[in-house]
């Protein structure tokens, strides 16, 4: 695979001083084009030690504009960073849409490593490159460009920068015992990076193989690369949304042929329907459970002193707790949010309410505002709606396109299964109630001046499309409800009932956590 | 002080059961009413151990609506906020304008209890407090409502209720050694609150003294005043936008009394003018000043080496680097930065522009975003634009009101007095040129392709605005050029001129922070 990577190109002096001014010029347009763009650009360096990889980001971030580029290195995570799985600071760091981020040391960096170093096995290697596959698929689908370039350099060849780098005074500093130990491993180092570099070179995400041997030579062919790559990207974007334009309009006329092709590519999740042969799931609800007030209060008493206990041995473990709340306008959402916070000390848990994301928010993949708001170690952290916004109002409103709500769901179960990996209770809750009840709901709200606020127009409205969003809640239970991240569907239509079960699985789920950390 | 919170008061079950229902519905309403107001709620509680501070934050919650509110506590920095200046961390937890932030062990606990241990003398206690008082003022001035309580319990009554709690096994695990020695500590830490209490009760942040013996009565009386916080504060900003239109209004249609009112309240800073009999320290700059090629690419090549070998060593040192940079549009701020980072390594700097702020941005004080923006220990980061267009831009465009940008310099210094006492090499660079320089400039972009997108309609418009500017950074300079944060002018006429100059100084800082430190 690296064999082409050491046929020892070079570059000349002044042939490199006539191409750097011209290069320059067209890095610096290109950016100032970017700035306009709906997509981000993502340059991942990786490769062999000494192979000109912090040159080469040193050289890019000279040649073009700074403030519109940031460069991140990786090491050791900090205390904050290791409170959360470990994507997080990858996602926190990702650039917005008109941007230039580059990584150094980067998601490829920990696994590549730890494989040489034997401290994981071929089949866990594998685990860690299909996550990596996951994550940037998520990205480029959403539209980012992302170039990756292996630094190469043959073992002879390392060896020979390593000694003259340490015969330099001024650059001595820069080989440490790291260095030599990686030399010692060289041939371990590019099996692993050869299967890295095999499965992870994907059409949206490729690999470019760059010989390191001339900084003149490397840092000329990934610049040309870095800028045939954003110049052919805002091509094809401008040529995409005229495409999406052409089709919207056409089929809004009525136009033939367009018009049919979309009908053709419809299929069975497109537009959803009522099917009243097909129960939705929610129908097979026995939505008329209730309890009385009685047992109410002794079985709150019960488990809310439970989950306060529960919560201050999680906290001493430093367990987090993830509680996702989704359900119908009214489904009580907040009521049952408020009967779990009751029995937590406030300073460590937090409501978060998502409504409509910010403009930072914006400028990012849907599920960033989801990651930067992931709660420190031992945190009880309750999400008011939640990433399933994006198969609920996005999908019937039309916010996503098909294709875009379609991949969520196996994005929701990638992202789910990293809580989970780094041992953060994630319970999922489908507060579940019957248009009747709705409805009650709705006009006590109306009577009710300190409750006037919750209903809005959109409620109303939201209400018509009950059958499109019965199915979409289908489709959403069907494919999210995991074995490690299953869903609770509360019959909400007795509010006592439901806040009971809610603090009731709640506590079934955090006890099971403690449990298996005492296993361990 | 506190003889008015040993009195004993408590509030009887039945007429607590009576009142709390009532009391959330009112604070449920007031919250709603909140969410669409220009302004945050913050609540300080503070106080002596065991008087009820955590379960009277709890009842609040409880009470409230959890979604539109958060708590926050503070104990020893994490490892991120460690690397940055104190208030950091509680700069990045306000509560954006609608929403409601509770502040357990806040900006209060560490100097309180570092004065009644001792490790800090009465006049450093002070210091701290006037810190604090800068921080509440800055928030108040800008319409935030700051309610603070301090739970006060009677050296025996602290006494009886530790013991208490030691007794019940469920909250025997409340009470720990620190506890008790700061029950020893019981009149030491009463005369610092005490201190604390007279110091920074100001009629903007006031203190509230709630007697904590039974919490019926202290959890009533504290929701109570923040409800009746919440509602006067409410009525008087809507008081008060309702003046301002009136004045506007008046000042428009030319009529009388209003209008003459706000004439007689102009001040000498009301509305610059040029004052050509008053040269401005603009006007006495050098601007001749050049630099020949090849004495340029000398002292470049000096200057870049020296940078990298200063910046290797502040890293070492964990010494982080903020330079801003601020001038007239054209004035080469771009250029300057990019012949600083060149000579540094891509992973540790970061350049940060600054334009108009996000949505998440201008729903807090308008330093917010640059304190968020601060850079982790070891790092250089440049500010192309920062907080002075508080008082350029915002000054000349009204975006910011009188009294507004006239605070503005003191708050400004106190920012900068906080990076520099935390360690920071601060560099403030003003790069000056002349009407004429710019003109050609403005032309010279117009021409090229690839810097066209530099020049707006608005630079235009900037330009014909010179004047206003001019005393604008005069008076800029007046007021905040201090000997622990000065501003370098640099005469940048001549690009290579400036170049040097501002790479001069910068190592100049930098090295006389590390020699302070090898000092040290």
């Amino acid at each position: 695979m690296f064999e082409t990577a050491e046929l020892g190109r070079e570059v000349p002096k002044a042939e490199y001083k006539k191409q750097v001014p011209l290069l320059r010029e067209k890095l610096l347009a290109v950016q100032q084009d970017l700035r306009k763009a709906d997509f981000p650009v993502i340059l991942v360096f990786a490769g062999v030690d000494g192979a000109g990889k912090g040159e080469i980001v040193n050289l890019l971030s000279e040649w073009m504009d700074p403030r519109w580029l940031v460069t991140h290195a990786y090491t050791e995570p900090s205390q904050e960073e290791a409170e959360r799985p470990e994507y997080w600071r990858y996602w926190r760091d990702l650039p917005p849409r008109g941007r230039i981020g580059i990584f150094l040391s980067s998601w490829y960096s920990t696994p590549v490593l730890d494989r040489v170093n034997n401290r994981i096995s071929i089949p866990e290697f594998d685990e860690k490159l299909d996550r990596i596959i996951a994550f940037e698929r998520a990205l480029a689908v959403d539209g980012a460009l992302i170039l990756k370039f292996w630094m190469h350099l043959g073992k002879s060849e390392q060896k020979k920068r390593l000694k003259s780098l340490e015969k330099d005074p001024e650059k001595k500093w820069r080989v440490t015992e790291t260095d030599w130990h990686h030399w010692r491993l060289y041939d371990d180092f590019v099996a692993g990076a050869e299967r890295a570099i095999m499965r992870t070179s994907k059409g949206a995400a490729p690999w470019d193989i760059i010989e390191g041997g001339d900084l003149r030579y490397s840092s000329l062919t990934v610049a040309n690369a870095v800028l045939d790559g954003i110049q052919k990207h805002l091509r094809k974007r401008t040529k995409l949304k005229e495409v999406a334009a052409q089709l919207k309009a056409a089929a809004k006329s009525g136009q033939s042929s367009a018009g049919e092709e979309a009908e053709n590519t419809e299929d069975y999740w497109n537009k959803p329907v009522p099917r009243p042969d097909m129960p939705t799931i929610i129908s097979t609800l026995n939505m008329d459970q209730s309890l009385s007030k009685d047992d109410y209060q002794s079985e709150l008493n019960r488990y809310q002193a439970k989950l306060n206990h529960l919560h201050r041995e999680s906290w001493g473990h430093k367990v987090s707790s993830l509680i996702v709340f989704e359900g119908w306008d009214a489904g009580g959402k907040g009521g049952a949010i408020r009967r779990c916070t009751a029995a937590l000390d406030a300073r460590r848990y937090e409501v978060i309410p998502f409504a409509a994301p910010t403009d930072e928010e914006r400028a990012h993949h849907y599920l960033w505002r989801f990651w930067r708001n992931l709660g420190r170690a031992g945190r009880v952290t309750f999400f008011d709606r939640s990433w399933y916004g994006r198969v609920l109002v996005e999908r019937i409103e039309d916010f996503a396109r098909e294709e875009e709500w379609m991949r969520a769901f196996a994005e929701i179960n990638d992202f789910e299964a990293q809580l989970v990996e780094h041992g953060i209770v994630l319970c999922k809750f489908w507060l579940n109630i019957t248009p009747e009840e709705q409805l009650e709901r709705f006009k006590s709200r109306q009577e009710i001046a300190y409750k006037r606020w919750k209903l809005t127009e959109e409620d109303w409205r939201n209400r018509d499309k009950w059958a499109e969003y019965e199915i979409a809640v289908h489709d959403m239970i069907e494919r999210t409800s995991t074995s490690r991240a299953p869903w609770t569907l509360v019959e909400g239509n007795d509010k006592r009932f439901a806040r009971i079960k809610v603090l009731k699985t709640l506590c079934e789920h955090m006890e099971k956590a403690l449990k298996r950390l005492q296993k361990n």
